[in-house]
């Protein structure tokens, strides 16, 4: 069941374990297992739908919610309109990836966090992750927007959530005019947009 | 773009329209766009991969949405166990349907409402509809367990929802052992958890 | 399992059942349950994802195989547009329904069935269905483009499927120009495209 | 429109394009483009909710791709059970990646292709990847059993897709009793199952 936590990762041989790992750095990959590492959070509600025969969040859907998330700040802080029919550039997802050290799945709330690795002339470097929430603290207030806006490092609704990310990944998107094709400098706003979330506390 | 209100429905020929409402009762259906005809509400947080390529929420994630709504109250409330590993009966879906008078979708935050039609010796049926925000309109607070376990008639926070359903809807549940494939009964805190949201509104 | 065939609206009380039905009239939607009612047909292959934690097909999951169903036709058939930027008019969903006789899921093929039941002057009625394979019979050979483009009735690999469906539905789209969110009438191209597919046989 | 054949990964600059690779190697990433890299073989059929609002393939969508691809060949040709009512081990994914060279969406008809990288005592390791059709040729007669089974290396069906794969990516799998949690031995009808997958044509 998806509220038993048990630790697919840490079950396999050392060898396959330090394989999986994108760095094969087991220290940073620790490292991006915490809140710290992170400054942009956005709660995610699963649905009945995510969790497959298994009984858990399908892998796949871990990706949509990665999705979900990438696109609140960029169009809530630097002005991304993703309406084909008026958008001078949009976001293409070049390559992704993600770990998966425990599940999550319905009807838990979790949240999905996302700092910055690099910004460069068209395209952007995520470093994402996925926490549970702590299932025996007090639910606390929140803002409805923080569904639809995100909200951001030193929040005390983090308090609500674990502090060792389900599942860690990273993304990197290339900013494209759609009517050519081909890819487009960042403009400023989203520049320093993007650039305001790098790494807010040592990595 | 999925801000814009338009209204599919209204858009059609009069002889058109009501073939398309499932009672063909123009006074029926409106009542069943109003806050007031449903007991139990659930917020719904829309995701990127809602909208398809006409930039909509697609019609068939409404109806993952509605279930979404429709397995949390059970769970909750009456004791449904949803893993097939542990549970000594499921809801299976015998039908459903449903209308849209207009669109919702990514990142709008909407809500899910349901009230019981019937409830009968192993099924039930259900009315459901989907309010979209009213935009202009401060976000309240609320508490991060109204996404995983919804709230109930005269809540203040549905003022931040508009007063007229985007969808409405209906559904038809049996449930059944899923060892042996066969209608079970409801059992009593079943049976009073449903007949407690029975129509909370004359409609 | 979704290999087991057993049939949900079977359990249910022949009171419910008429219910259930959309019509209230057994004969009618008795008709509606085989391949002779029905025009154009789309092999739907299911995925992984599919199955819900019940181990079956989920409800919301057969809304949008039918949803891809109804795109090929007036695609392939009739010359619909589907990208925004270069499509004078799109078909949005006014209503639509589904009863569920008996289930299909990963890793089923199965068949997507369609058949006009009305074309208005910027709206059509569609009637549709999904029939599960036949296990015990050879697989035929097939084209590839079945898969994409479909193929209509009297085509012997219907004797691959099941006589009776697993689910029977309705549909209703209006036509909408998107640049301005107003309906169009049908041009005449689509219009002699859906009536060729008005009910091939008499229901 | 997902019909261009545009490459987003030329478009990076080399630096970021070699971040943008698993491996940094651009000669093994080119060599995992070619069908001669694989031995398993599975038909997709994207669905019109494939796409997202900028009219492509929605990236999430790819690893359900993918995921539906994983399980048929030890369902088919290993004894794999998927019920867990009656399965004595499921197999969890712990990471997986994707790097995505070119759009594919509906209604394409694609291929997805596998090969086993490692065959570990509870873990596999898969090398994935993603074709298009190539749209000048004829299509040509397929068993209606490609859609659910696959087939393997060598089969002429493979003339039909482009010979530069759209997605590459890779995954790693480890086998757990869903009873207990705890990862197991891989069975001789699994272990061989998986070998006879190794690397079919040097990499």
């Amino acid at each position: 069941s998806a509220s038993t936590t048990f630790w697919v990762l840490r079950l396999l041989p050392r060898n396959v374990r330090s394989l999986a790992t994108s760095s094969g750095n087991q220290r940073v990959e620790a490292c991006h297992q915490h809140h710290e590492a992170y400054g942009y959070f956005l709660l995610i509600q699963t649905r009945w739908q995510d969790n497959d025969q298994y009984g858990r969040g399908n892998s796949a859907v871990y990706y949509s919610y990665l999705d979900t998330m990438i696109n609140p700040y960029p169009m809530r802080y630097c002005g991304l309109k993703t309406g084909l029919l008026m958008s001078p550039m949009v976001g293409f997802i070049v390559t992704n990836q993600c770990t998966f050290h425990s599940p999550v799945g319905f009807p838990q709330i979790a949240v999905a966090v996302l700092v910055m690795e690099k910004v460069g002339h068209s395209s952007v470097h995520y470093r994402l992750a996925l926490f549970p929430p702590t299932p025996t603290k007090e639910p606390p207030s929140i803002d409805l927007r923080h569904l639809s806006d995100g909200f951001f490092f030193g929040h005390p609704k983090l308090a609500q959530f674990a502090t060792l990310a389900c599942t860690t990944g990273s993304s990197v998107h290339v900013f494209v005019n759609p009517a050519i094709s081909k890819p487009v400098g960042l403009p400023e706003d989203f520049r320093w947009g993007f650039l305001w979330l790098m790494s807010p506390a040592p990595v």
